[in-house]
């Protein structure tokens, strides 16, 4: 994109009815940054100076711009065709980030190279400016302040801006009745990028294909929460070194965590993995993963005995049993919690190498007195999360 | 301002009953920046070096300075009253944004050249640098998420930051007793502008009455939003093209929308406009604006054919029906909500080259599938507010 | 730190047990920046390029380090030992600000100076960029509008960025159960200092025991309000124009409000200080403040004349009586509140030289008509808490 300046561009109006090819260098055309965020194949951008068509200079779909095209008042003036075939960064287009299904292994392995080159971009103290003139709207419509503050500190050490509605279900006029879609409509028009926290299943993909710039889901309620997923891997890799042939112990609510869920997901993507399901009764892994787990050859294997597992994995991986799950049932609660606890006696169990992960916040599912063990690596787990949001905000900005 | 370097400085302290005239450069005064905020008449700038007088930098009125310097503990040491007329750009004194009224045409014409300058602004990816070093506080008394981020949005794609108060009621100092005088007192110190949104009408004009620095009011309970009439009239401009000669239809809510109240206030600047009136019996446009339309030889009708209206009109200009002002009447709200809705039949009916405006959020007064009609302006003019708060900003803080 | 740019590094690896002294220039190690901001003595900072160990860059303690090395898993590659002796600036030491108590008179000048120097980079369009590159996350579990904008307009003053959580304790992590200690270390994985606002007394301490990262205490219930207490005694000092020896007249809650008891304990490093408490008897000054004061040498008596005392003094400190701790008995609240008001009366009676402070927000403990008197300090004072907040988060991060 960047490489050749020279662009085909192809003209249109009313006026004009057969169009004309001509070259412009990039800087030619005025509405050029905010286009290129979601590229149309080929097609990398899209110009039109009129004052109706496109002036709030995005477009989402190609099949939109030519709907428009086709109808009556048209005045698009220009429309930039890319010569060029596309860069070898090209191949992993990334639009939008909404769930863990649409990567890839190359695709992470990609992510997980931008995300190292961040690590040392967050040490220096004068700080990046990659993404600088970038806005990012951190559209929460429940509250994460963990998942919030990872996301703006992201998009500031890369020199971006942020704008912040930390409570927007009850603030927005979503309150007055508005869809989300007409609020995306507005959000893109102050923003470059939006990251969203919804309490619905789905609305990630909504606002994506509302939106005529990058969505990131930053967690949709029951559904996906992608970016925890990546950096759950991405830690996995750092800590131990390798992905393909990893044992790995998910222990605690394996049926209500959606980060054990996507993790599980995730592993299916490398070989010879092994995953042991450590939990209670009442919250044990579904079969639609177990199954999904045995239809992609991946080993795996229910088991009551933590400090069994624990001698054998890479990873343990300890969850938080949520007790919200159990609405009246505090017994049951009581019983579930105090079952699988990662404390001294499963850390001598565990091998020199092995480290313990946890999503955070962590209640005592892991005893305090395991944070001084060098394998304890949940905290740097959390610091990897503003490693790969950096990444991917970075590529979804101004690509790889 | 910047042209000249020169200034004659009136220079007074206890000591020194007899004022001594001197030139000094500008740079030799210290507290050059925050003053020229509110220019005084001729007098540019004051400067005062004791840790008594001004220290805070600000002094909202000439008045308030003389009553001090005839005072007794006059320790002010330096006056800076500037030697050059005013300049073309001073024609046009903005030194606060508190309500419609206070525009002539000329001014708007002025303000909206910068705008349109700011859609150029908007576009380029490096970002302005106009704001570096300003700070806007926003003081949002009651929840305006969709404000206040096109706010927060124009101050950072000018290069200014922003410091937030999301829930200012609840959380200030406001709650234990504090005047809004004095809290105004306190954030002018932290900051260099103030957007205020408040529930109280009229309590943007008593903190610009305070503030040493400019306000914005960015809407004040059932009182004034002058941005958003702004951004009207400047949408209607960008989309149609000329102001004077239009045909608009107000449809909708006329009796409790201060949009459309202030929209009909600014057409009046304008020659030769026809105003339309639609609306349900119990929402009625109220007689005080109809009577300012005729004094002022506007043409206004009312009509309860919308499809006519729209036929002939240049703009339609559709609001909500607010719920929250029918009370227990739920019955009259569900007969005036359903009763103009701009469908795909109303865009038929209209010309061309007609627009379809909307304040937002909208509901189901706008029916969806209008959207991708070319003539749905109502995106473009959400957009549109950032121009206009982009240039607001830069005039107040920077100047012309 | 930054005129030798040549350290005597300390390399120890599992394999190498014995540990080699050698000689890198600074650039060499990686992960400068963080860990300077708390020298641990002579030892100025540590570089780990293991992954497990110390990834997240940052290290509170000496002690902690130690541990860690002792133990099996060592990976630590280099360790930085500044060979040279400790610059004058590293006599104030400074690495929290937790409480008044921490400061001495040296330490509050050498503040003080920094402070001083600050008001003139306030005053200068352009901005400062000391700390250009540096994130401040203001972690405030209630709300506290004024002290969070005056924190975060410090921090942007000086070129530095902000991650906000208003309202901490109802979003956080914390509601699900999750320990300060844990929330601190996810948060300085984000950030470079903490601001930390809490509803427990000592929480700042604890904050600070985990950090890796400097903490400010920005007040913790009723425990400790340190900034507030340095900005009041450096307002005095621009004032009056000095410390030793001035009359000091606390008036109003002396019983519930803390900055007057933190106010009274830094007064008491002060020569020749006489103090005059002013209060109704419901809320008389507590015995263990009067004891320390007479244990220190300080001056002190209880008066119940305003008048006289404000004809002494060069400061007059009114505070505003608490509703919320008379609880039912509005009756005695009324009747303290109304007890000793600073008006025109008490002006008259005042010293030329003197002025009235308030830490703000007032009720009517202070009459309006006292605003407009050039000792009416207090909005003087708020703007104080400006320059005092950007010195110490400048010395926090960048050193003096």
């Amino acid at each position: 994109m960047a490489a050749s300046s020279l662009f085909s561009s192809y003209s249109m109006s009313m006026e004009v009815s057969s169009p004309k090819i001509a070259q412009y260098p990039v800087d030619y055309l005025g509405c050029h940054r905010r286009i290129p965020s979601k590229p149309l194949g080929y097609l990398n951008s899209i110009c039109c100076t009129s004052s109706r068509f496109l002036r709030n200079g995005k477009l989402s779909k190609w099949e939109k711009a030519e709907r428009f095209l086709h109808k009556a008042g048209i005045r698009c003036q220009a429309l930039e065709i890319e010569a060029a075939p596309p860069s070898v960064g090209q191949k992993f287009q990334l639009d939008d980030v909404i769930e863990a299904q649409q990567f890839d292994r190359d695709m992470l392995n990609a992510i997980f190279d931008v995300a190292k080159g961040m690590e040392n971009i967050e040490r220096n103290s004068a700080g990046s400016q990659v993404l600088k003139g970038y806005l990012m709207a951190t559209l929460f419509y429940e509250p994460s302040t963990r998942t919030r503050l990872s996301f703006e500190s992201a998009m500031k050490r890369l020199g971006g801006e942020v704008l912040t509605t930390e409570n927007a279900r009850e603030f927005s006029s979503a309150a007055k009745g508005e869809t989300l879609e007409d609020t995306i409509r507005t959000v893109e028009g102050y923003s470059d990028i939006i990251v969203m926290r919804h309490f619905e299943s789905g609305a990630a993909k909504r606002a994506a294909a509302t939106a005529g710039i990058p969505v990131i889901n930053a967690g949709d309620g029951p559904g996906q929460h992608p970016t925890q997923a990546l950096l759950d891997v991405y830690t996995i890799e750092r800590e131990v070194g390798k992905l393909d042939g990893i044992k790995v112990g998910l222990v605690g609510d394996l049926a209500n965590g959606r980060t054990v869920r996507s993790l599980a997901y995730l592993l299916s993507k490398y070989k010879d993995v092994k995953i042991y399901f450590v939990s209670p009764e009442v919250v044990k892994m579904k079969d639609d993963i177990k199954e999904f787990l045995t239809s992609k050859g991946v080993k795996w294997e229910e088991s009551a005995d933590l400090m069994e597992v624990a001698s054998k994995c890479d990873v343990v991986y300890q969850t938080r049993i949520q007790k919200e799950r159990f609405g009246e049932r505090i017994d049951l609660y009581e019983e579930a919690r105090g079952k699988y606890i990662v404390n001294q006696n499963v850390l001598k169990a565990m091998q020199k190498h092995a480290v313990v992960m946890h999503p955070l916040p962590r209640l005592d599912e892991i005893t305090v007195d395991v944070d001084g063990d060098p394998r304890a690596a949940y905290f740097r787990q959390a610091k990897n999360g503003l490693y790969i949001r950096m990444a991917l905000l970075k590529v979804l900005l101004v690509g790889w």
